[in-house]
């Protein structure tokens, strides 16, 4: 059974040689003393605890999955899961990217990128109570009263209390405009608080017993609330309420009613939530609970993007050591290992795309998002505003490819690895269908791929006149200059150049038609994510190349591979945008056409 | 929940309006006096007995799965199976194709591949356990001796019986040259008896509670065996021996000694087995075994397209049904159900995109099923040996097709159909994830989808230097000219005619590069099998049109969906081609050149 080798190295070139992200860092008066050394000590510490506490206990998790004791509302989570948690409090882990003004180390959210794609890979389902805790502390730091920070931030920062989202209803999920839960103003009570009533589903960590209290983060209606979206509040909402010296208080009724039954991320509780009655503060302004709630939705949907590459990591490394190891028929062009009964799998050329289509994505991935991390870092620490405002719109853009990109890739890769198993893939011992069924879930949760692909083409790209996307079309085009008269790169700079002037096409024909009939964003919008996932990885492919040419006579077998799964990637995998330019051009009218009586 | 609907009228449609069916079949003597009428009331009560016997069984089969005594060996099915089973037997089901010499119907295959089509749709684990007694069924038909048949045949063909194929062993699944089980003669029995030992796993259906006795073909060595696959033998080793006058004896030491633990098709015992000095009889002749294992194993793989072409029927059914119900967010250009909260989803173009991607992948599945079953009736019952030649060709070379597209296509559906039902797709009580779980193992047994393309590429298609591909050309350009001057036909015949041209072009280029550096083959054969696919869809497509467009001023809607979904599958699905024969192109180099070391 394969271990998990936390790709330290490929991590280091990214922030080192890709990047350069001391030196950016440094820039940031918030980071201005960070060097490389303790970047690269905190994840090899990092990557030891997912390799060490976290990995063991995926294929148990999920086997074991959680359970409702129906008296108590409590959750057992599987076994090893609470001790696991212990050890990352205990190691100061929660803390690592927090604001120092509540406990955090303030270390720059590249180490927390890194760190928490090598948590998912070793166990989706366990970084998911973390994770949720993330998305709650930096929605009640951007929009939370004093009060409520000086309550919450400090233990969400220790990891004594984690916190979940709870959005979801049963009859809406995309559509929040129809929620349904109340909040009323309770009489006497101090100004802000509220009583809770309403059922919510789908709670990722919405109860477990890691950790001493729950905060969770609740959408609901005040009682003079308008229709829709623009009715809708937001509170936070304790399991336990917190006594005035901050200690854990009465059991609010906010309860874990069931458990869902789901195909996979089985070592994660998600709960179905009644409120009834459950006291909650609210956080910002009235009706204005969307808004807030959305902080905490784009770190949520870069993170699940971050679960995918996690997996897709994960799946490649399972996979290579069962390629190298199983032996299987003799490669077309004869024996290779003769003193073998069977050559090998490796050397056949279609195992070999099937992990390499995973290992370039990992990579391509890794680039991209640590490359987004480092725009965050400077979003929120610059004081120049101008690269704050470029850094902001070039996140914008990116979060939508990052979340629906990876997350398609994750199923393409661990479905690809799984294969390479033949029918042992199949088997739950080997752990590859896990890493499927848990992958599958990425593609829905923090907004199906469908509303990130319309939230790219509609919001993003055609909603500013393509201004974001003309920013990330600069540094494309700014590359494509430097490097045109390397001849060694004009593999990889034609294939770049050529995409970015089709995209540029295809993005005004495409506005074109949507001013004429907004349903044709709709028709588009997921052939056009992916052309522009293509693009951007395009991008950090030949950017990493040129440093591969580079460096291909240093004996380092690191940059030969590197140089070599980049050719992979422009030969295998960019032309797929072939195809999908032409069905994004073919426009919505195929879709449409046909009356739904006749479905 | 949504229920199941056999799509008769399509199948209808296909049998009577495509492919004349009744005309064709009237030629062979053997089905001289079919009718429509019969073949039409037969697939009627076998959608029937698929829809309220199978249907029921399918959540609750994958929730209880099978459970083994490992005491007595012997295996639980889910609750109900046992059940169902017999109301099968009792119909007679299990005969509908046989031949009537052994007490079957004699009914053309035409019939049984619709009526498992309906049975895959709504319960593959069930529909596996009759299905390997089919293998088995023409395996001994084909190659068994007359006391073979005598004994077997009459009560596989009964339903009495049931048959597995047991080949594969933990060290070899593809590579079968490598297999361990050893046969060996027995002093004193009679001849072509031997004493089996050995392990075999992933064995399907290899041990139940349905039927009183299990036929298990056994691929073993006999002692003086070449080493490899010319060194491997069938036998045929029954459960329980059979006294001379056709009854039930003592138990033979074939046992199962673990059940596996899969991702899916839960309902289905797959066992590992024990052959303890199993008492077996020879199949054909020594070291022969592969050979007469194929005839199993073709229609084997045909089965696994079906498998797939069920489950991507299911998954629109079901899909389409939830999309109609769901409502959530307003379509983009304008509200459609202005009277309700929100429109229902499948107003919004992606959600049909997903829909469509599914009906498509069926409705033109389904045609080529029928169709491939109409040859095989002809290859079965011609007397004409040119006619039989023809029809055995294109067989060949439409199964690795049918295998690996629709299994591709069917994992594809599946999980876009899951997709459309968001969050609740991925809860098991909805149904959705089952059929992604279950559809995953499609792509793998009966020869992984590599092993398919590699079969088409390498041995179907450059094998006799694209004779048995130019036969199908041919029918793809008789269909071209005969449409040349249909003026609403060109925006099928255009894109039909031009991959025609594209694929020839790319075969002879694939076969100069595979002349020189054999691995070629294996560097394209993935995406030459999906282009394949493509052209042969949208042969049928484009002639499904062509009916469609004729008919359209009928006023049935059933014409009008069918060019909707035939404009569909044009627009939005046979691009796919243009992307991959760009990678089929690209060659192996990019797949080869890194080190074995380097992954």
């Amino acid at each position: 059974m394969a271990t998990y080798t936390p790709p330290l190295r490929d991590m280091q070139f990214v922030m080192h040689e890709l990047l350069n992200v001391t030196d950016e860092l440094k820039m940031l008066p918030r980071h201005a003393d960070i060097d490389a050394d303790t970047l690269n000590a905190v994840l090899e510490e990092g990557g030891k605890f997912a390799a060490e506490v976290l990995a063991p206990l995926n294929l148990s998790g999920d086997m074991e999955g959680c359970t409702l004791d129906k008296a108590t509302h409590e959750v057992r989570t599987p076994l090893g899961f609470k001790d696991a948690y212990a050890q990352y409090v205990q190691g100061g882990w929660p803390a690592l990217s927090g604001d120092p003004a509540y406990g955090g180390q303030g270390l720059p959210l590249v180490v927390n990128q890194c760190f928490y794609e090598m948590m998912n890979s070793a166990n989706q389902a366990w970084t998911m109570y973390p994770g949720l805790s993330h998305g709650a502390y930096e929605c009640l730091h951007a929009h939370g009263t004093e009060a409520q920070k000086a309550t919450y931030l400090p233990k969400l920062t220790s990891g004594e209390w984690t916190g979940t989202m709870c959005l979801t209803e049963p009859h809406c999920g995309t559509d929040l405009g129809m929620l349904r839960t109340k909040a009323e103003p309770v009489a006497g009570a101090p100004e802000g608080t509220y009583k809770l009533t309403g059922q919510k589903i789908f709670i990722s960590a919405g109860e477990h017993d890691l950790a001493a209290n729950i905060i969770h983060l609740v959408l609901a209606r005040l009682p003079d609330a308008p229709v829709g979206s623009k009715g809708i509040s937001l509170f936070v909402v304790p399991k336990f309420l917190v006594n005035a010296d901050g200690s854990v208080g009465e059991r609010n009724p906010i309860f874990c009613s069931a458990l869902e039954h789901k195909m996979g991320i089985h070592g994660n509780a998600t709960c179905q939530m009644m409120l009834d009655g459950a006291t909650g503060t609210l956080v910002g302004q009235p009706h204005k609970g969307l808004a807030a709630m959305f902080v905490m939705m784009n770190a949520a949907r870069l993170g699940v993007g971050n679960q995918s590459l996690g997996l897709t990591e994960m799946a490649y490394q399972k996979a290579v050591v069962y390629a190298k190891d199983r032996i299987q028929m003799r490669s077309l062009s004869g024996p290779k290992s003769p003193e073998k009964a069977a050559d090998p799998i490796i050397v056949h050329p279609d195992v070999r795309k099937m992990l390499l289509t995973a290992r370039a994505y990992a990579e391509g991935g890794r680039a991209l998002a640590i490359y987004t991390a480092l725009l965050i870092d400077k979003e929120l620490s610059t004081d120049d505003e101008d690269e704050r405002k470029e850094a902001a719109d070039l996140v914008a853009l990116l979060t939508p490819i990052i979340k629906a990109f990876f997350t398609d890739n994750g199923w393409l890769a661990t479905s690809h690895c799984l294969q390479v198993f033949g029918g042992h893939g199949y088997i739950r011992e080997w752990g590859m269908e896990q890493l499927v069924r848990d992958a599958r879930i990425n593609m829905i949760y923090e907004g199906t791929n469908t509303i990130q692909s319309l939230d790219l083409l509609g919001r993003k790209v055609l909603g500013d006149n393509g201004a974001k996307l003309k920013k990330f079309g600069r540094l494309v085009q700014t590359f494509v200059e430097d490097e045109g008269t390397n001849e060694d790169m004009q593999e990889f700079i034609n294939p770049l150049a050529d995409l970015g002037d089709k995209i540029t096409k295809l993005t005004t024909e495409l506005g074109m038609k949507a001013f004429q009939n907004p349903d044709e964003v709709g028709g588009a919008a997921v052939d056009y994510l992916r052309v522009a996932g293509h693009l951007v990885f395009a991008y950090f492919w030949a950017r990493m190349a040129k440093i591969a040419l580079e460096k291909k006579d240093s004996g380092d077998p690191f940059y030969t591979a590197k140089l070599h799964t980049a050719r992979f990637y422009f030969a295998k995998l960019l032309p797929e945008t072939a195809g999908l330019i032409r069905t994004a051009r073919s426009g919505v009218a195929p879709l449409l056409a046909m009356d739904e009586a006749l479905f």
